[in-house]
């Protein structure tokens, strides 16, 4: 695809490989996910800001047909075929505990975990945060040259039993990752236009 | 920066631009950020995957002294001197009228719009969607060479009705955007080590 974005520092072929010939995959083949492109994916996104440097996202990647089995029945109806078909699942959670890590994270500020003693506003800070990790996680994953099926459909407290039982972390997002069977892919849903998302004033 | 991510299918140069040597800056150079630089970042990250391509994430760009002298007096103290600097400012919001859009966006399912009729449903789904989009922003913001500051600290409530009265729209972060002026960066914090944020099973 040819780009008319001129004015980006970014290579045409990386915005295809990120954002215009990225598409979500509904099949994947069988060739291999490595376990070292699971680990540089991460070590490609930890970079990403977030408030304070909390870095609440946590993440499970599911491989194993036992760790598939327990992810499956949580899954929405329209959601579980395609997840049994990836080579890797990966479970997005948000740490509502991040605030532990200050010592390490954020260690010129003393007070950071006391700021954030509240447990709602805590709970808040952990999604958002852990929320736009997750956008630079969907890239990452891209940026492996894999395909990302992210996922909302599924019960999330199943999940949480499941995955997270005597954690403080919270599932938010289901991301199939694996390289895509494009035959199952849909057609290009149309994006809302500048003038309809955004203003300038 | 070297890279030593040798299975990513991004290159090395585009991984510093988009995260290892992109930083988040505290103030910014005199250099203009033009509104072709505005609109590419959005034409990039406008195909980033949202559920059912609710896309609802919008965006106001802070420019003109007079929409600036709106939006600094929601800011928290300590961001706003950096805010008065920077040449443009985004504020991300969430739709939760994002159901509005679906005969375009999703037109293949003419009960997309029926199936978030729950208020508070849709509103969880246009926030969590909307953040996945800060996420994409935020890269979007790198790629064009530009430096992003994202912000948490302001007063929501009081940035919805400066900005937002009469929509269903709702501020989640503001993000400051321009050249960045280097010798303001902090140094770089600690990210949390694959071992600590991830779990393989």
């Amino acid at each position: 695809m040819t780009s008319t974005l001129d004015n980006l520092a970014l290579s045409p072929e990386a915005q295809d490989l990120l954002f215009r010939e990225a598409r979500t995959a509904n099949a994947f083949t069988a060739d291999p996910v490595t376990d070292e492109e699971l680990r540089e994916v991460y070590e490609l996104i930890k970079w990403g800001p977030t408030s304070m440097n909390n870095q609440p996202l946590r993440v499970v990647f599911v491989r194993s047909d036992e760790a598939k089995a327990r992810l499956l029945p949580h899954m929405g109806e329209g959601n579980r075929a395609k997840t049994g078909t990836a080579p890797v699942v990966a479970i997005l959670a948000a740490d509502t505990d991040f605030h532990e890590h200050f010592a390490k994270t954020f260690p010129h500020f003393p007070g950071a975990k006391d700021a954030f003693a509240d447990d709602t506003r805590r709970t808040e800070a952990a999604k958002l945060n852990a929320l736009l990790q997750a956008g630079y996680f969907i890239v990452g994953v891209r940026a492996a040259g894999l395909a990302a099926g992210p996922m909302t459909g599924f019960d999330a407290e199943g999940v949480r039993q499941e995955f997270f039982a005597g954690t403080e972390q919270l599932p938010l997002v289901v991301v199939n990752i694996g390289h895509p069977d494009h035959s199952a892919t849909f057609p290009r849903n149309p994006r809302l236009d500048f003038e309809e998302a955004v203003r300038v004033l």
